[in-house]
């Protein structure tokens, strides 16, 4: 049955906090909007992380969803494919999947600022911006605020409370106090730390690429800005032979760039102010269950599962979650009390196995495309997938489609079973697309379909 | 150098944290310990843990250090081994060890006491019961209390600050917030509930063991008492076919016992009403790194490594971290500033291996015992043991002696492989003790050796 009182509490006014109160906006909802930060709209952006973020299949949806593609597309750049820098400046281009098909990249504050705007162009959605979130009752239909302001403690009624508070969700906090409640976050051993690229030295790259510098045990990227500068990310140990601890200086930075990074350095003019004046930030991957609490408390996107960012996938899995739930509003005919458990067992595997998934492609990054076997693979799996359109890589399935994340992560389990038993085959780079690949490759098939 | 202040802070009074007073007052320490539970010396045992654990050889170590064996001894059990009881009542008993090796049942509530009364002999320490630790300075040396009695808030001085306040530990709900400090709380599917077998049926039962009522998926257990006694623990599943949500009256408890453990009901007079009045309780593995934080602040016991009960090895794990902690302060001149970051690296291993090995031995326990082919491994391990005996079971390893838990890990995959080697000898059952087997063993030892 329809829940009867159409209003919502949103914690958070992040990329899916604000996406999804456009949903529930459309929907007829009265939302009511909580977050910790300033109105970007008033003050810019202060978010904690990247500036930048790789749209694929997943966000484009939910960027339908909410009705704003055209004031998106213009500003998203696309990224057919991996430019791979190697130490002596060689460049290896590789793409992620056919002919027309892109990553995006996409401002993080221009596109949570577009989300602001449509969120609030509704009558019914209010927003409190510097409200910090200090306790959910789990008993009762209220959530307590701090109103950062004034200092004044508020009580809000909310039968119904959308938790898009981020991976340090205070919402969160608070189920993991009741009993049974599953809670993980592991910190990766290397930490990140933005470079910029500016417009002048911008324009001399290829702008439609996703920039890759693997370097083994660490890599930078970077991604086009639309106004041609880059945003580069260097990930690097925080402790070891070669990390962060060491770069304490001028000197020792510079070095690290002359040794690792020679052909980048000319395009990074303000490197060591950059790297001076940036932060080492961490990175962490968060699991929890269940994402819900008696069917009016739902988490969503990285308050559910934060993950690292080597596969793009953080604000794609986020807005997928959005456009799912919205899905399933229609399916269950509107009654949140079921809707809310059904969801959460749903989509809590895809949420594992995306967290999964981004972890593997952090070795495939730094690792595994400066590797001639990788790239080999690589180029049969796109052979095979033209040739056999039912055989689909893993990172289009991911990227290009909206198959279920833990079914990907199953397909990428059995990939990797076929690909060890054709990369053993004699000579395969000789006939990496002749009858004897193909042969191991049907009789794969065969067994995947019994 | 030695700390000069010689004074420390303990958040928690239960096992771990009375044993840890009692080594800092004999090394001269004044310690203030805080205790959010009322005094059990005047208000009697309210823990929320099982009344009776098994204590083996790094508990007893714990106990010689805090020099109580004396007073423990005597009201200690020795459980020699396992008495499995089969669903027709068929009773085969398993010894841990060799003979003379026992594990111990003690009553929890009375070693606690007996630690508080000794701890409190010492002029130096101060307990402050009915306090809650709200929250712990990090930056300066400063711990909050509130006295739950008055309702005041106390802010202590604490430049050094020992946290052994259990599984759901404050302290380390302060360190979580911290940036890089991997935890995880992770609950079993299965539930517990406590059961008593009264002194007039226990005396008809065997006193000096373990007993196991293992039926696959789930099982009960039964220690004795020092008053003739038995504390029973049902293991089942919270929800599934056989589990506690269909348990909700006295015909499906009645009938769940008559079906799985019908020889247990004639010793459970007080079946229905404990079933009736006993929590059903969880279960949870607690993992978090690093244990400590700027070498003033340290974990130990639950709070740093909570485990499943199945190995027994909760309290000894504790203990074990008091006396390893202990001999540092010898090793390295009293220097908490060195000692509290290398014991936490250092123990750390430790404390993720008998986690492992305690979700293992629920395997083992609630499925395995009743299984031939393990009794048989347990029959030529125990003969092989006798023959040669730099070869050690695992079972002794952890529960008779103080070899790092890490190694015992490590030794239980390799026994794993050898194992499954032997159990495939044709015809093993006839030939246990025999050349063949010794062959595949002598080999495994060789290749191990190297």
């Amino acid at each position: 049955m329809e829940t009867v009182n159409k209003s919502a509490v949103i914690v958070g006014a992040g990329l899916v906090g604000a996406l999804w109160a456009v949903a529930l906006a459309r929907r007829g909802y009265t939302v009511k909007v909580f977050e910790r930060r300033p109105d970007m709209r008033a003050k810019g952006y202060a978010g904690g992380r990247s500036i930048n973020l790789a749209m694929s299949a997943r966000g484009w949806n939910a960027i339908d969803m909410a009705g704003i593609r055209e004031k998106i597309e213009p500003v998203a750049i696309p990224m057919p494919g991996r430019m791979m820098h190697a130490v002596d400046g060689t460049l290896t281009f590789q793409a992620y999947g056919k002919a027309g098909e892109a990553i995006y990249s996409v401002s993080r504050g221009g596109l949570n600022l577009e989300l602001l705007h449509i969120a609030s162009s509704f009558s019914q959605v209010e927003f409190f911006f510097e409200h910090r979130c200090i306790d959910v009752d789990l008993n009762q239909p209220y959530i307590h605020f701090e109103d950062l302001k004034t200092g004044e403690h508020k009580t809000i009624e909310a039968p119904l409370i959308f938790a898009t508070d981020g991976a340090f969700s205070a919402v969160r906090h608070t189920l993991q106090r009741t009993d049974r409640f599953n809670y993980a976050q592991q910190y990766l051993d290397h930490g990140y730390k933005e470079l910029t690229i500016p417009a002048e030295q911008g324009k001399l790259m290829d702008a439609h690429a996703l920039h890759i510098w693997p370097r083994g045990n660490f890599m930078m990227i970077a991604l086009p800005n639309a106004d041609g500068s880059f945003t580069c990310t260097l990930f690097l140990p925080f402790e070891g032979p070669v990390a962060f601890e060491h770069l304490k200086d001028d000197a020792s930075v510079n070095a690290f760039f002359q040794e690792y990074f020679p052909d980048a350095l000319p395009f990074l003019p303000n490197l060591l102010e950059d790297f001076g004046n940036n932060p080492t930030s961490s990175l962490a991957t968060v699991q929890c269950n269940p994402w819900q609490w008696q069917g009016r408390i739902l988490l969503l996107g990285d308050s559910a599962h934060a993950i690292v960012p080597f596969y793009g996938q953080g604000m794609n899995a986020g807005f997928e979650d959005c456009t799912i739930l919205d899905a399933m509003y229609d399916e269950m005919d509107g009654d949140w009390s079921a809707i809310i458990p059904a969801f959460a067992k749903r989509r809590k595997p895809d949420g594992d196995a995306i967290a999964a998934l981004a972890l593997r492609n952090f070795i495939e990054m730094r690792d595994l495309v400066g590797d001639p076997k990788f790239l080999l693979r690589k180029k049969i799996a796109a052979h095979l997938h033209a040739k056999y359109p039912e055989f689909i890589p893993v990172y289009t399935m991911v990227s290009f489609s909206n198959t279920p994340y833990h079914l990907a992560l199953q397909e990428e389990d059995a990939q990797n079973q076929l690909f060890e038993e054709i990369l053993a085959i004699n000579d395969v780079e000789a006939q990496w697309d002749g009858p004897e690949v193909e042969a191991v490759f049907l009789k794969w098939m065969a067994q995947k379909s019994v």
